[in-house]
């Protein structure tokens, strides 16, 4: 298959790069490359389509949100997390849906955080559960048999600096990540969030 | 207890306070009642705190989204929904907060499309579970002893104008919804979200 990765030069998206290169033909694309994607820039995700044409599966491996402790977090700082994982992820999948062929795929990335919390996790946890719904709802309407999955980790075990973060969880391997991703876009299922931890 | 009913006119929001009423002092507010309370503005939420003082318990039970099928949602669709189920319950929350007692809670509403898809619920279905996410994580991050919860309701059978919407799904009567405030309110669980389908 051919399969654009958004931010395979990350933690998650290299560990899905990895595990899905020896079978299929990479794509990989973020603010930093030629050409430059920006999930929160519609026109950028047109322009990148338009250019690199057809796809049988996309994968986003991209969110931001700001970390606070909950009474804390302020309306701008909520619609920061809706915008920076929800919309953005969103946006690559509204506009990329006519770049897909039949019986292809969309993957998204959410976290653990979405069922379990952490300190200062609230705006991104909201964000992850927002996503995750909307998976399941909305796999149902899709045009043509394409699917659409999330993958939900656990702390990354090659993510060091958000060790601390996550006191007592325990760190998934690169490589159960990456079979997440392998299920989800060689797989038959829609709708789903494959959980990894 | 002196329990603020945001919506208490609606279908959710009338079952929440017929349970609710033969114990506690319940205080009913929404747009139409004075002082009113719109919870897409903040200083109307403030002025409504300002003028009636502090309570044990806040509820709410107003959320509005658009219902579109998900390949037509626009990015001003999901922030519609954004705003209007998410942003704006945690308003309630993030400006009620200094106005309820130590110990006190705040329930929710959400909703069944969180889990359970409908044709044109993706929006709906990613602000609940956005909310659901939130509570869960928020929770252990409140300050005095101060609970937070959701109730999250199949279509209730006095509701029928949205049974059509709902095929197969077998409505619920106010008697079990109104169960799921007390338990919230009246209980000493944090950070959940009571199904009542
Ligand atoms: N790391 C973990 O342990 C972990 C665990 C669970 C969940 N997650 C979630 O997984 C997602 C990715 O996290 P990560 O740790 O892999 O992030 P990361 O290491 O910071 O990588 C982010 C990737 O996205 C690209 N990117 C950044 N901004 C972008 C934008 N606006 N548009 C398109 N691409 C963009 C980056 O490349 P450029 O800078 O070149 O754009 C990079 O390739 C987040 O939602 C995170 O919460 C991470
Ligand atoms: N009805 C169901 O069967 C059902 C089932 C599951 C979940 N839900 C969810 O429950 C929530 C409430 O639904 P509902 O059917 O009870 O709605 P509803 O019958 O339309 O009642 C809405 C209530 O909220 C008030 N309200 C409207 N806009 C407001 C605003 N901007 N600020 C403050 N209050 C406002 C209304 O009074 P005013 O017009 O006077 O402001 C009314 O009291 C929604 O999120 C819905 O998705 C409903």
């Amino acid at each position: 298959m051919r399969i654009l990765i958004v931010g395979a030069s990350g933690h998650v998206g290299s560990a899905a790069a990895a595990a899905l290169q020896s079978k299929h033909d990479i794509v990989a694309v973020s603010r930093s490359t030629d050409p430059a994607i920006n999930l929160l820039d519609p026109q950028s995700i047109s322009a990148v389509f338009e250019r690199l044409g057809r796809f049988d599966a996309v994968i986003s491996a991209f969110g931001s949100a700001p970390f606070k402790p909950a009474p804390e977090l302020t309306p701008d700082d909520l619609t920061a997390a809706f915008t920076g994982k929800v919309l953005s992820q969103l946006n690559l999948l509204r506009i990329g849906l006519d770049f897909v062929n039949d019986g292809g795929s969309f993957t998204l990335t959410t976290g653990i955080l979405s069922r379990e919390p952490i300190p200062t996790g609230a705006a991104a946890a909201m964000a992850n559960g927002a996503v995750e719904s909307f998976v399941r709802s909305a796999a149902g309407e899709l045009p043509r048999g394409i699917r659409l999955n999330a993958v939900s980790p656990t702390v990354l075990a090659s993510a060091t600096g958000y060790h601390d973060a996550f006191p007592g969880f325990e760190p998934v391997s690169d490589e159960r990540l990456g079979l997440a991703f392998v299920r989800s876009v060689e797989g038959i299922v829609s709708g789903r969030t494959y959980t990894v931890d």
